[in-house]
């Protein structure tokens, strides 16, 4: 109970892995009458990028399916962000990211709202559902939002993120005051 | 008791027939300054789709009105479903199609939202609204939604098809090896 | 209490006026980059309306603010009924369609949501305000719809007004056979 | 407690600074398909602006990014208010206002929704955030809005406002006769 003694990595996220659609956005997609689609996000998720960026946490956007090409640059220009397109697996597609970057799971914090974001939701070391998913991804992720996606979700995950972020830094100072001490 | 020994089919459903407008849409019409009209689907309900063909459910949506092409086609396809437009009658339709497919009322899921949509609810082996529907909906439906149309309901409906089709199959399954075993 | 004798006309509403802009559609205006609006109605109102129109009530839609071409083209033709925009003095107005129409304040139904309708829902015979409006409006409606603006207010109103049209109709007919009877 | 005896100016705002983005609007950035965005209003917030302005009250409007210049011409001209754009620190464009008008804080009211608008929540005389804003914000505010943002809380604390003015004014008035008399 004296705490953290430098032997392993601080249980601290350096990467957020975010869903596009469904986490970012409420998964609804607007069609015209000429077949053109739109999305919404909002800005309370932006400014929750933002916050997660200052203090350091990468954050990248997944997207199953593919966006059109000046969709994918506003959304990566607004949010600051990578979005990868066309995620079949996302568990292979995480473990590339997390091997190049040299991550282990307990530093990647994972956003996801479905049944393809249940193996990242056990993994990763911090993970979250908004509060509207559907019950199979509910039941893996280890923080339920009470926000609803593209409403908050993202912005209330990140908060989450960053309160642990310095709830573990605080008790590595602590544990160094303690270790210098005694 | 003993189950199901093979003089029926079983009560599996084939094809679910679900109304396009305020079933997976919200019902919501968008129009613009310049008479464009636009309408929004969401990605949950399309996943719930998905997981139905993957388990051999045809889904075919209906729609009272007619639709603009590229709507219809983006829709379409996004849903890798067909869309039947321009049903004015849909018990008449929906017969039509079962007749074609030589399916029966039991092996037929329906969702619907409103008072054309009475009988086929009625008739339906399995039958759902969402849950902000009309009334008159509501009371003939088998199943009522928790979640409103254009935002899970169809995604829900869904689920609840397959969990029953489970339940059959895992009955015949069980049957057979009473049979065979007494 | 024998009812009706015939010397007032039956309280049955043979028009309904709707408020445009928070009474048909939520009051939201989505404003593109390029400075285009657009707002959305429901299908299910689109019902409501259809349900009063089938019995024989009318209905007009009253907008304060002049509205584009097209899109006042579209929302009239949708919904087959007249628009009456820039109304500026909605008691003045409401008057002028009565008195020009030969019809008495029990005659008509009315959908408010603001102050400026306030005077028109004290008069008019039925009157109703969607769950969202202001309480100005709520303090002098007839009946509160449980529904918001945009969202089934005006078919909620619709099946309250057939409601207690069918009643004065079975009134009327009760006190017929009374008289003829006795 | 014989009151007002115009030593001090009453405490009566005359200026209502609000935040486009997340306040007059719900946050909800729409971008469509081929990059354009969208943002929403509604009506009833419309109308408490033109409230507070029949009784005397500036409205401008502030928003932290820069804004497209077809929009920001369109969203003035129908809240007939000035939009200032790319403020990057509120508290600064807001003291640099009060100074231009000759205003005291406590003549001026605010509503904002996050972080960077804690210092003139706390500052203001009268200050608001909309029931969905971060926690942040509501810490700081002195009014919590039952309605959310771009769905009523502006139009809410308008009545707010006009509330308190016309309660201040009742006073003096009061103040007035009581000094007249004794």
């Amino acid at each position: 109970r004296f705490g953290y003694f430098g032997k392993d990595k601080p249980e601290v996220v350096k990467l957020l892995l975010c869903n596009l659609s469904g986490g970012l956005t409420d998964g609804q997609i607007y069609i015209s009458a000429n077949g053109e689609e739109m999305v919404s996000i909002n800005t309370r998720d932006q400014a929750g990028i933002d916050m997660l960026k200052k203090e350091g946490v990468k954050v990248i956007l997944l997207e199953k399916d593919p966006i059109a090409k000046a969709l994918a640059d506003k959304l990566s220009k607004r949010m600051s962000c990578r979005i990868l397109q066309d995620v079949d697996d996302k568990l292979k597609k995480v473990q590339e990211l997390m091997e190049k970057k040299g991550l282990e799971w307990k530093e990647v914090a994972y956003l996801g709202n479905d049944e393809p974001d249940v193996k990242c939701l056990e993994l990763a070391g911090l993970s979250a559902v908004p509060m509207d998913a559907p019950t199979v991804a509910h039941n893996h992720a280890k923080y339920i939002c009470h926000n609803a996606a593209g409403h908050g979700a993202v912005r209330e995950f990140a908060e989450h993120i960053l309160l642990l972020k310095k709830k573990a830094k605080s008790q590595m100072e602590q544990d160094r005051i303690c270790r210098n001490t005694f």
